[in-house]
């Protein structure tokens, strides 16, 4: 007993001292990536290269595989390891695309996204100003010169925030805004303005890493070239670029987020008028479920208006939800009936639908599972008494 | 130029060799940790041990906060690492806790979840027998002196296959059975077998990394002590064993199984009748959409047969889903009669109710989003030419 109390010291101690190099090569890796961000910055390299980085992984999982390791398992510690560098390169600022620009202008910069946006233009070298709601008074000065306006404000409010500008912009300045909607917005911007035009939608939440790997859609108002820099400037910061039309991107969001949301406020309020109780339901359930859970308790954790505001603007989305209730009345009645058949028989279209992308889906959910499991195990809601006991 | 490209690729070169290190560093430990696995193995030493994990997370988090690097970063990836070990610790077989015991009969042992029972007793030093559905001429010789009969069948065929075990069975051989659903089981089980009795309800499929973290719930039929020692090899095995009644069981599977099921079923018919546009649907689609696809594409590159067992045998599920029709209407009719009010309100009350869960959520689902974006921002549909012309 001793001596395996002894052995079993000794490994964990070999095994610590292991972790320990483990955390000082993290820590010489983020001074070196530092420094590639500095020289990246000075001459206007975007922090994230594609090729980089898929031949560093090739080469790792390679070695990896040679030395008997998991190559699946290098590629993601890398990939956790690179998400924290592309933080690391931007403390440095960013090249500016438009040195000789004047002022940027952003309605609604003290909001998540609008001060996500404030932040990199300053760290890349340009004069950034502040319109707030109580700040139209003074709205002259702070839009004199501007080069470029970007209306970050809440769906229902961006077309009227729009119209405040009319009249008001430079003839050269661009104008732009980030709602998730962009026909709407980008008429609006049109009548208002004569110069340039430009719809955005960052197709993500304000995040600590920065726009790297996040997609950026924009779609075209009016003289895209004079945009070059702008987008150019979003590159640099590790963004993907994704051209649309407006209506292409509004039909796409109806589904991608109107419906979606609306889903899953529906599901959260099913739980709720059930009265489910949550603690209990923690402890029974598999990582899928907590997952699940997880993307429920996300939405209510966050602003009712941002949600009321994609759910309400989309009259698509409205007309999508109309035929899912018919549908969910079908799979009822079919449920009710205990028609087995008519279930399995649908679901195998469903499947032939999804085709080849159905593979790759449980691949990448799989994979997401397993890291919901190595996560979230430890942090059930109760101890369970029984294996505490067993473990001691 | 021809200097700027030096500086990088000595940079990189110093990148490279610090990620090689860190493979060398995993094999090292991955080393280590077999030999701990052996050691436990001996003994008799569960896979996992919460308090050793907690401990050595806690001393690498506070050396990273030392060196300037995220706590987080270390803690990810360590668990990412540690999960792959539970792996290499179970490749040296496990102790077994009943040494003495006669053969184990597994039926429906070539099924996933069968087959990884199978393997693990048999790495644990038992002897099994598999009875699959052509095995019943010979099922006499089979059952003979078993010391467990573990049922591993779909859940339409549970009940029919233990009524075929009455009168088969050892007077003190265990039956347990693996069904999703608990009560109508146990009773059967109950029914056509005198000795020992449990049911058990693996809440994972089957997974690369075995019962490490996973919970498995019990429900007693009769003489519980009788089935310690197998409680004690699952608890060997790393898994979490969490005590509950059949009923109380089935009604939270009504919720964490059948109706989530069915619900993302829907989901999933809705959009092949929709026929979205599935590739352009992931270009456009934020983590979190990707996510939320993912999980739906899961169900149906998965068995419709397993899905329908599930969905169709839960009574409770059924009134569940009727009365989620209801909230559906309610929720359908608030969306078209454009009454934003109603919805923030009922937002807020949902909210509460979430309470401190919801950020708990919120804080969970970030972290899995920020895994989805690490690992398939790459990988959309199709390139967009745009960016990839910008980062050439």
């Amino acid at each position: 007993m001793q001596f395996r109390e002894e052995l079993l010291n000794d490994l964990r101690g070999d095994i610590d001292a292991v972790d320990q190099q483990l955390v000082s090569l993290l820590a010489r890796r983020k001074e070196l990536v530092a420094q590639v961000g500095a020289i990246k910055n000075q001459y206007g390299l975007p922090v994230y290269l594609p090729e980089r980085e898929a031949k560093l992984l090739k080469a790792r999982r390679a070695e990896a595989e040679r030395q008997g390791i998991s190559p699946d398992l290098i590629e993601d510690v890398l990939r956790r390891i690179m998400r924290e560098s592309y933080q690391s390169e931007g403390e440095h600022g960013f090249k500016c695309t438009h040195p000789n620009a004047g002022p940027i202008v952003v309605i609604g910069g003290g909001g998540g996204m609008g001060s996500m946006f404030v932040q990199h233009f300053q760290v890349s070298g340009y004069q950034v100003r502040v319109l707030e709601e109580d700040d139209w008074p003074q709205a002259e000065a702070i839009l004199a010169g501007a080069c470029l306006v970007l209306v970050s404000v809440p769906i229902h409010l961006t077309v009227p925030v729009i119209e405040q500008l009319e009249g008001r912009l430079p003839n050269d300045c661009i104008l732009a805004d980030l709602t998730s909607i962009k026909a709407r917005p980008t008429d609006a911007m049109m009548r208002v303005h004569s110069g340039p035009v430009v719809g955005l939608h960052p197709m993500f939440g304000p995040t600590t890493a920065g726009f790297a790997k996040q997609v950026v859609v924009f779609c075209k108002g009016r003289q895209l070239d004079q945009s070059e820099w702008l987008l150019d400037q979003m590159r640099l910061w590790g963004a993907h670029l994704l051209p649309a039309g407006a209506d292409e991107h509004d039909r796409m969001m109806a589904v991608v987020q109107a419906m979606r949301h609306f889903a899953t406020y529906l599901y959260g309020r099913h739980l709720y008028e059930e009265n489910v109780d949550l603690e209990s339901v923690l402890d029974f359930s598999s990582p899928i479920y907590r997952l699940e859970l997880g993307m429920v308790g996300r939405l209510f954790a966050q602003n009712a208006e941002l949600y009321a505001d994609i759910i309400f603007n989309s009259e698509e989305g409205r007309h999508i939800a109309d035929r899912y209730l018919d549908r969910f009345q079908e799979a009822l009645a079919m449920l009710k009936a205990g028609d087995r058949d008519a279930f399995v028989a649908r679901f195998a279209e469903v499947k032939t639908w999804f085709g080849e992308l159905g593979d790759r889906f449980l691949e990448e959910s799989s994979f997401m599972l397993e890291r919901a499991q190595e996560k979230f195990a430890d942090r059930r809601a109760r101890p369970a008494p029984k294996a505490a006991k067993a473990q001691a």
